[in-house]
Parts: C-alpha cells; sequence; structure tokens
C-alpha cells in the first residue's frame, strides 16, 4: 500500500511533520509512507487554471492518484484549517481521480476541534472516504516531542501503527469489495 | 475611511472580486475601497519566516495596518474557506495591528453557510471586530451578474451601500469610544 502523507504546517520544526516522518519510519512491511514536501511550492487555487495547470500541481495530483491512501496531519490556525492544507485540497476538488480516495486524519492536538472537524467535513464533500478508525488523536501537544522523541515513545508508536494498520485494512476491503462488485471484468 | 478589499478568489469572472470592484464604484464620498489584487502572489504561510517577511507579505500587512477596516468576499470551496483567503488571514495572525480591525464579511452565496461559519470564526478568534450590520448576504448566485451588472441593479446597490455605510458608522464609533476611552493622551 502507498500512502501519501501531507502536511499542514511548513515550519520546520512541526510536530504534524515530525508525526508523518515518524509515521514512514514505522510503517508495516507492505506499507510505504512518502512524506510530501511540495505543498508550500504550490501555487494558490486559480479555477482559471485549472485547464492548463501548473508543472508542481500536476505532479502532486499525479502523486495522489498513485498512491493507494492519504494520511494527513495538520495544525489548527486561528480556529480554522491551515491555509496551506486548504489549499493543497482545492487543487484536488476537480480532480477526478482524487473521489473515493481512502484518508486517514491524525490530529496531533485533540484539544483543537474546529480545523478538525472542518478538514473531515470537506474531504467527505469531496468524496474522500474518510476511514475513521485510522483518524486517530494524538496527544503530542505539550509532549515536546520531535520525530526521533515519537519512535522512542511506546505509546505514540502504538496509535501510529493502529492507525497505519486501520488504513491498511480499509484499503484492502475497498478493493475486495470493488472487486465483487465488478466479478467479471 | 479607507477599506481595504480581499477577494478569497483568483478567477478573473469571480462573483466575490466583482462585487468587491463595485463597492469600490459605489462607495460613499468619505469612503475610499480599495480592491487588493495580490493575494494570489502570497506564499504559503510559514511561521518560520514570520520574523523576516517575504516583501509582498509586508506590503500586504502594511495596507492592512493603514486601512480602517477590511471588506471581505470570498466563496465556499468543498464546504470550507478558500485556500487563498485563509492563507492571506494566517499571515495576518501574528500581525499585532490586525487586533481590533473592523471587518465586514460579505456572502455572494448565502446558501454556503459553511465557509461563512468558519471565516466568521476565525475572524474572531484574531480578534477582528466582525461588524455585523455590515456583512450582509447578497443573493448574487444564478443573478448572474458581473461588476457592471451589479452597478446597475437597485437592489444590489443598496445592499452594497448599506453594507458600506454601516462600516462606516461602526468605523465612527469605535474611534469616538477610543477617544473617550482614553481622553487625555
Amino acid at each position: 500500500m502507498k500512502v501519501l502523507a501531507l502536511s499542514g504546517s511548513l515550519r520546520a520544526a512541526s510536530i504534524n511533520s515530525a508525526l508523518l516522518r515518524a509515521a514512514a519510519r514505522l510503517a508495516p512491511p507492505d506499507v510505504s509512507v512518502l512524506v510530501f514536501g511540495g505543498l508550500g511550492e504550490l501555487p494558490l487555487f486559480n479555477p482559471d487554471q485549472e485547464a492548463n495547470r501548473p508543472g508542481n500541481v500536476a505532479a502532486f495530483q499525479h502523486l495522489v492518484a498513485e498512491s493507494d491512501a492519504l494520511l494527513i496531519a495538520s495544525p489548527e490556525y486561528a480556529h480554522g484549517v491551515t491555509g496551506t492544507i486548504k489549499n493543497a485540497l482545492d487543487w484536488l476538488v476537480g480532480f477526478e481521480l482524487f473521489a473515493s480516495k481512502p484518508v486517514a486524519v491524525l490530529n496531533a492536538s485533540p484539544r483543537a476541534r474546529h480545523a478538525d472537524t472542518a478538514l473531515r467535513e470537506t474531504l467527505k464533500t469531496m468524496a474522500a472516504v474518510v476511514i475513521e478508525p485510522a483518524s486517530i488523536p494524538l496527544p503530542l501537544l505539550g509532549a515536546n516531542l520531535d520525530e526521533d522523541g515519537m519512535v522512542a515513545t511506546p505509546s505514540v508508536v502504538t496509535a501510529i501503527r493502529d492507525s497505519l494498520t486501520a488504513l491498511y485494512e480499509a484499503v484492502a476491503l475497498q478493493r475486495v469489495t470493488e472487486t465483487s462488485a465488478f466479478p467479471f471484468r
């Protein structure tokens, strides 16, 4: 299973980015997690450019299409989603290969509910399949852990592995369902 | 009164941008409305850059500081705010001269409630003063009006003028209140 991981923060020391890098290190053998580093270079979404997308937008969309699932971790800014993660999703709204994509949303700051709720609402509106058993809160805020600290903390390791396992199972189930729905193709 | 107008859409034929340009044409003599055209060129917000802001971010913040009020019109994308308008606000969260700024939020598509609610929640969290009598729904969607059409439509003209008048009165009242709170400065 190929997972594309998107962090909603561009801060170098972002806890959300560290969480995704930790997930990449902790992924089970059948799962590869690619942390996408290009969200900060995407242009701001312009519907007029959809027919003639900038090169890095097309590359981003291609990566999304090639992935079996997305893993999103994003902070809350002023009781809202970050402009960075919403801009990335705005470029995917009209991208037909995004529909039905399984998505796990990790919340590194469970006290922050506004952005988490808004992100899920947007993803569902985009016809993504939010995998709830994989979308778990991680009580990292205040724990002051970096990527190495997360990988060395058993409770965090367990939570990340549980999330990836749930995502893996959901993707496997989706494949079986799709196959049995079209048994003769 | 100087009003800085921000559109959350970069589309050339955006109904929200047209609405703001119409507001600039319809402004009463004591009110000047500047429609800011640079939101699409702002970089995606990075907290690491706040201490050493890119030039166009500093210019945007300067314009905000010099304005008596903001006028925002922004569409809803996938039941959420647009990445463009949220990114602009993300750059203002830590900008101290934004606090207490009077803001009017025009909603060109009253059926779209998610983005309007989220935008107001973010503005209030940023300590902006959302001027409710100036923040009115404009039933423009489906009316298929461009800027000239809006300026030629009496009900739209009245709504825009009512909004700007309410904003003007709120700014005037804020000045009086500030003056009487510090009578000896």
